[in-house]
């Protein structure tokens, strides 16, 4: 009995601009037979990430998604159906499912496939343990190299990475956390729920003269979400010696918001660095980062969000969903 | 009997624009007696810097050139009289001496007074061994980490520092070095005199066309003295793993030329860092620095220019000079 495939394909190269639904198609079509080496997995949850608005546009560390594949997505799913010897059935694993329902896979992809092992639950797997958690321990640690004592700001302080990203800082020993999110909410989570020190609400603050409020003699280390605006203000008020770490620039992605930074000769003054990096730079603090997050999910010091939206059919309003701020956390959605 | 000095004094903090005359007034007073400790030297070079117009407009590394006071510049000069009994009448120094003839120093300032040694000349100690030389082996090696079969871009390629750190990077092993500068003149000079591998010409070429010709591949270093545009068409041609140095950004002191640039998220991309840095940084290197132009400069392997300029009075049309990149190499003035 031929089995059918819910997909939304990648059907146009976005223009400049907020994304629009009509980049996207929606297909029926019948899941293939497993060759031997291949398995078939059931997708439960998918992952929605600013890099994938970079996906659509260019090539980058990945090629651009070829119009008329399926959309590309970090998901999560279990194995139905299996002609691998190494993934039985009911094994749950992360990879780049894409926006479709059942995807055959043979563990070859820019991102390996992963095991979920027993105990983790879905939404964590795919958050703080996820590619999103990692992100934020990579950069904080080994990019930024936090240390006891920091004043650390970090941009997108409210998303999935950014959330943990602060929260990483503050246990390791930042003196003073700021996070800068959009809308009284998200400031309220920052400063109740997450416990970082200070919050800036960019949408009803000026984020320039809270900076200087709040940290007069400068920023450490700057954690970038957002790059434009934003970073020229951290650059403003960057300490001697000062780390930016460029993990994205959500606020530049949709091509119409100018990204311009004039700000740089800060990095001289102030004998400062910026150093942009991605989630496969530091593979090596894999281990150490799961352990900790472990540790600390156990001894209620760290939390995260999901915003965990529902139905394959609303994929595209669930991107635009992220791109608007509308999310609080990892922005997920249950197929 | 009393001795006049005359001296340009710092009158107006310059407005956005070229650099104007009126921000400085002639005036002679007479040399102090000397206190105990002092020593009085005798101005036989002034240095011409970038750095200078920063000093001029805010604090920033040092204080702002106070209103009123001497402009600030380095210079090299003879001590002609000593209430010092570690320094004697007839040594040479560097040091910030000053728009002026005379100078009371008792060894204190923002930069260290520094003996110049026996068989070093007068304008070798004020550029290849001076400040803007030990810059730019500082930022090629100690910041840039220059290593065998790179590809390296200096920017003011044919200027006190950047002629440098090209022919640095060229004694360090990197496989090209392509240097920028303005006009065929002294594009010449870098393929003919400083024998780097590629020029390009910015008033003349588009910077951006010729970069992806000769470097197709992308830039592992890029050492910057200029800024804005230019650091942008750097930033969309980087390699993975490059290094970004910024040493200045000569082309946006003058508060006239847009400095944005957008280009940053190749950061990412690319994994690449940007840094600033000052001389002070690396004086760990010094000793090495000088001893490799030393050993350079007896194989003939590096060639260093100086433009001389004469007579006190012509000293704010020296610095209009090099803002307007009328010299090759090292802007002096002999008093």
């Amino acid at each position: 009995m031929e089995q059918t495939n819910k997909q939304w394909i990648f059907s146009a190269t976005p223009k400049a601009g907020p994304l629009q639904a009509d980049s996207f198609r929606f297909e029926e079509s019948s899941v293939p037979e497993l060759k031997e080496g291949e398995y078939l997995i059931k997708n439960e949850l998918l992952s929605f990430d600013p890099t994938q608005r970079m996906w659509m546009v260019a090539d980058s560390y990945v090629p651009k998604i070829p119009v008329g594949e399926v959309m590309r997505s970090l998901a999560l799913g279990s194995v139905v159906k299996s002609k691998n010897k190494n993934i039985p059935e009911g094994t749950r694993m992360t990879g780049l499912f894409g926006w479709q329902e059942y995807s055959v896979r043979d563990g070859n992809d820019y991102f390996p496939d992963n095991l979920v092992p027993e105990g983790v639950s879905n939404t964590a797997a795919m958050s703080i343990f996820g590619l999103t958690g990692l992100t934020a321990y990579f950069g904080m640690v080994g990019v930024g190299k936090i240390k006891k004592g920091d004043v650390v700001l970090v941009s997108g302080a409210s998303g999935a990475t950014g959330s943990i990203a602060a929260q990483v800082a503050k246990l390791q020993g930042a003196k003073k956390v700021i996070g800068v999110a959009g809308g009284s909410q998200k400031c309220d989570w920052l400063l109740r729920k997450a416990g970082i020190h200070a919050a800036i609400d960019y949408k009803n603050e000026n984020v320039a003269e809270r900076l200087k409020e709040l940290a007069p003699d400068g920023i450490d280390l700057y954690f970038d979400n957002v790059g434009g605006a934003m970073l020229d203000a951290a650059l403003a008020n960057l300490r001697l010696n000062a780390r930016v770490v460029l993990c994205g620039a959500i606020a530049t992605y949709d091509g119409t918001s100018d990204p311009a930074i004039r700000n740089y000769m800060s990095l001289v003054v102030k004998r400062a660095s910026m150093k942009g990096f991605l989630f496969s730079d530091h593979m090596e603090l894999m281990g150490e980062a799961l352990m900790k997050f472990g540790a600390w999910l156990a001894n209620n010091e760290i939390v995260y969000e999901v915003d965990l939206q529902k139905g394959i059919e609303n994929a595209p309003q669930t991107l635009q969903r992220l791109f608007a701020g509308q999310n609080l956390g990892k922005q997920l959605l249950e197929v």
